[in-house]
């Protein structure tokens, strides 16, 4: 299909262009705004899989809800491409993620349709709650809908969002976008059932006939019933709901569906009908992920985010040369099986990360010792305490952006009782095309404060490897290891592991006067800037120190430092508020060590998208920013 | 009854010696551990309400199960007084929740009976299940018992724990404590039915009738019935809930109840046969809070924690004299009211605070604008974006150290959108008799570093009052108030509330050479060091600085501190990791001076419990610890 062939979806510059179409032109609609995001994906890469499978979804919604007066919430929002598209960023979505270009997600700043901001799971009903009391509070006659997804659901922050959203008076919708395989989207029995009944004219009817007929059954007392309509508080529901037509209604919410998310005519209808009740409801759509192209249907996970394609032969193209360093990732996934393999308690857990992380590595040679919790971080890092409690040595593998949503998982579970959980925290710093909302900026400053922690930090693919095999010998306690997303540095990553003294640091550079000294794979960019300022300028000597422990810190390698240098860098790929540098800076003051001391880091904003190289460049971390601010400190 | 009536009791110095006794006894020995729970509670205050409520279900896990080998994990963990008191801990109780005595929770620390360290809510099936299935792999036959009330069920984290129960083979028990008094205890209909069938023989006949009844009405299909019998995924299992007995066998969890949780000797009959199922099963008991005692019973509430009282008339003993400065808690409520009735845009949020934070204030003169949102810290920040991405103003109260279950909210829903939500931190810094798990001690150092966040810290109730003026106007962004637990300074604490310049300090005493610098009402008592030292010292002018403002810090300020001053100390209630003191510390860096710095804070270990002025003396941070480092450093 080439451009020409876009000429419906060539006219919707917002959603009234759409809304002025007659409903039957939707499905081409679809059909267009389907291959539109096939092509720009195929060489921009982003989320392809879950964009798809809303297609119809969002072309009715956008039909029937007045936004951006009406909001729409998406959970997660890697599923909002079509989204972006129809409400004036046809264009502009070919720089999505890039960049200065559009964001992976929705985002406020960027229009006015982007209702909240996402880009973490299971936010979406407290959000869409919070916005339909607000417009109740307000006199508002809003609409405000929100789309979650059915492994958002699994998150305790959305069962928290359905126990709340009765709790007042609102007309939140939730769109349950029920995107599983295994289940047939045809639904038989009891669910069709309450698809007909819900939207019948005799809905009250036939509502008090079923529970007359229960009644008989002896299922169902008056006391019973009146119990159940006055019920408002969850757990209540959730015991009357065995008497209730489903989950849902239990918590007092309306319950319509399933039905088929890609009868973009049917939809348009459905909701029509709904924007009229009041209250709270769920409508239970049943999409396929990938829907329409076929490569994407078949393989879901792979096509979740595929990288660049060929649109016509579903070929994915690979980027990554023979010979080159592996990911971190994959140092991780080996390292851990091979570890497990050895090391009877060893377990994995993983919150719905498994290929992410690369734990799927040991999870196909060991299913009974690897263990994905779903999206529930909170869940993970309790669940590994409890595990290490009794015993085992439990690797929980967390994003470091995620690990902030199990935080008090972290002090509260593991770090107060001293268990030995190994936490690995993938994607430290800056992550790249995901933008703001996935930075591991944070972790080195929350987990730095927080007693009991030890915190290791690889420069490279053998250090990770030794801060595996070290954590998961006896008695360590809390022990967390931060790298980063992607690539490593060495071609020849599988090193003989060996046990590390736990926080002591290593000299890489002995220097004069002046040094840097931080933690990670950034101190590589560091050495080459130092290369480079020491080419220029002749006599320096400049030093180089890896702390590779933030927590706890190297006493005698900071006191060789605190002697020797007048002038120190500190570096890492995190926030410098709280973090290693203010680390060095406690520690030379609490010493009696008085060198000037400049911070190199995250700066205190939030870091939108773009490539690791332009956003550490963007923000002086590169060779050339470091090399500049030293030459400006001279 | 005295001493000598104690006559069961005092003969239990471990479980096994209850296990020794005849089961005619076990009501005997109920009688005799509620008595002594309220005979000690009236002297040594505590959490009564709830320890009450579960005492026959203690007697009969204890009398049951094999402890400490099995595992009873229990959540909150302030209804455990009795299983202290059955765990060789009976005269030790009477220390409970004193400086050096017992820990007012379990504390694995304490004794081996306490198998998991609680404290915050929720945790409980998460921990278990991780105990659960490590026996498992471990190859040992111990049975795990998580014992959680209907309060703790509104918390995300333990709707992960069921939703992830059945993933892989344990034998995990969930004990329902459902003591909400609007419950009848004598369930009718469908509830006792499932009770009769699950414990009848003929269980799995009734059952197959019960699908047959189903199918024959069209509420069942044959293929729906195969699919509810395969389901483990958990969305699933709450969609085909609709077919199934209720949540927990949605959640493919054998739900068995519910029973009446004060009959001592149906229970132990009860677990003793659940002792033999395999898998994980929920037995669900209805108890009364407060049972036994009277006006513990009548006012559930009060009597959660009734600090004196006199056991013979129920007359609880008020400590605050007349004239005394009001409550931190109890300014805010007020004040909140009273921004509330002239701005209509607050609303307040709370956490099931409502009586703890004082926001029931505002909550009964305006019911439709505040929102206790349950057990649910995540769900309170999130809805409070909502309502002020779409106007409102919220006000959300939450105790500091139950903040860190919302950091990612504040980070991802609040800060990165530069919403105008009011974070209320009530009981920051030391709490005192709560302990380890209660002190709010990390909340400078993981909010500080956030981008976009004004986080202001009252010295007193005026202080407090004008924070919370300042931040309820327009444009505010997030902005964080945080205040200790219990009494103020000033008791005419109702001035006239007025806007403070944001990132404003104040000076409270110039000096010479040495200042103090801070946050809170700890610089009153670093004031009275002050005092004291330069009563000793007629030379020394010391000087005194609160900063008000953590972030945004106060230049102006802080550069006349730099010229003036060359030795600072810092003083703060949280930690001195990354804390106040680092922020002084980078400050100063970064601006070229270079004073000694003293950074006087919580130190990097998890605080205890006693009292607050125990704790502080502790710590160092009372008038004598203050005046002693000063000395120190002369």
């Amino acid at each position: 299909m080439n451009n020409t062939q876009y000429s419906l979806l060539n006219k919707i510059d917002s959603p009234k262009d759409l809304k002025d179409m007659s409903i039957d032109y939707l499905p081409l609609v679809c059909d267009e705004l389907r291959q539109y995001i096939i092509e720009q994906l195929a060489t921009n890469p982003g989320h392809l899989g879950s964009s798809l499978g809303v297609v119809e979804l969002t072309v009715a919604l956008h039909y029937v809800f007045n936004t951006p007066y009406d909001r729409i919430v998406w959970d997660v929002g890697h599923q909002a491409y079509g989204h972006k598209i129809l409400t004036g960023r046809r264009e502009a979505f070919k720089t999505n993620r890039q960049f200065g270009g559009l964001c992976g997600f929705p985002n406020p700043k960027e229009s006015e349709y982007d209702s909240f901001g996402v880009g973490h799971s299971s936010t979406s009903i407290s959000a869409a709650l919070g916005m339909s009391i607000a417009a109740k509070l307000k006199g508002e006659n809003r609409q405000v809908v929100a789309v979650i997804g059915d492994g958002s659901m699994t998150g305790g922050l959305a069962f928290e969002g359905l126990n709340n959203a009765s709790i007042n008076p609102n007309n939140l919708l939730i769109i349950l976008n029920d995107n599983n395989m295994a289940i047939d989207p045809i639904k038989g029995g009891l669910s069709h059932y309450l698809t007909s009944i819900h939207f019948s004219k005799t809905y009250n009817k036939i509502r008090h006939n079923l529970y007359q007929g229960l009644r008989k059954m002896g299922l169902m007392s008056d006391t019973m019933r009146n119990r159940i309509l006055r019920l408002g508080n969850s757990l209540k529901s959730l015991q009357a709901n065995a008497n209730q037509n489903n989950i849902f209604e239990g918590l007092n919410i309306r319950y319509f569906g399933p039905v088929d998310g890609h009868d973009v005519e049917s939809l348009v209808e459905i909701l029509s009908q709904l924007k009229t009740y009041t209250g709270p409801k769920v409508l239970h759509i049943i999409t396929k992920k990938g829907k329409g192209y076929e490569p994407a249907e078949k393989e879901v996970t792979t096509w979740h985010a595929p990288g660049v394609f060929d649109v016509k032969t579903g070929q994915r193209i690979k980027k990554r040369a023979e010979g080159e360093p592996p990911l971190f990732q994959e140092v991780f996934g080996n390292t851990l099986l091979e570890l497990a393999q050895k090391n009877k308690r060893i377990v994995g857990i993983t919150p719905a990360m498994p290929s992410g992380c690369s734990m799927n590595i040991m999870m196909n040679a060991m299913p009974n010792r690897t263990f994905d919790v779903g999206i529930a971080e909170g869940h993970a890092v309790t669940f590994s305490a409890g595990l290490a409690k009794d015993g085992m040595m439990p690797f929980c593998n967390i994003y470091s952006s995620f690990m902030q949503r199990a935080y008090d998982n972290v002090i509260h579970d593991v770090a107060l009782q001293n268990l030995n959980v190994v936490f690995c925290l993938d994607r430290a710093g800056i992550v790249g095309n995901d933008g703001a909302t996935h930075q591991g900026q944070f972790d080195l400053t929350m987990f730095r404060c927080i007693p009991n922690m030890t915190i290791g930090v690889p420069r490279n693919e053998h250090e990770l490897r030794n801060l595996m095999y070290t954590a998961q010998l006896d008695n360590k306690g809390p022990f967390m290891i931060r790298y980063p997303r992607g690539k490593g540095i060495l071609a020849d990553w599988k090193n003989e592991m060996k046990e590390l003294p736990i926080g002591k640091g290593e000299v890489l550079r002995e220097g004069k006067n002046v040094a840097i000294v931080g933690v990670g794979p950034i101190l590589y960019t560091a050495e080459k800037a130092i290369e480079r300022f020491e080419k220029e300028n002749v006599d320096a000597k400049i030093g180089l120190y890896d702390l590779k422990f933030l927590k706890p810190l190297d006493d005698e390698l900071l006191h060789s430092i605190g002697k020797n240098y007048s002038l120190i860098y500190t570096i890492e790929d995190g926030t410098i508020i709280g973090g290693v540098g203010s680390a060095v800076e406690e520690w030379m003051m609490d010493n009696g060590y008085q060198p000037k001391i400049v911070r190199l880091g995250l700066p205190d904003t939030f870091v939108e998208h773009g490539s690791q190289a332009e956003l550490f460049g963007m923000l002086g971390l590169d060779v050339e920013g470091i090399y500049k601010r030293m030459r400006s400190e001279e």
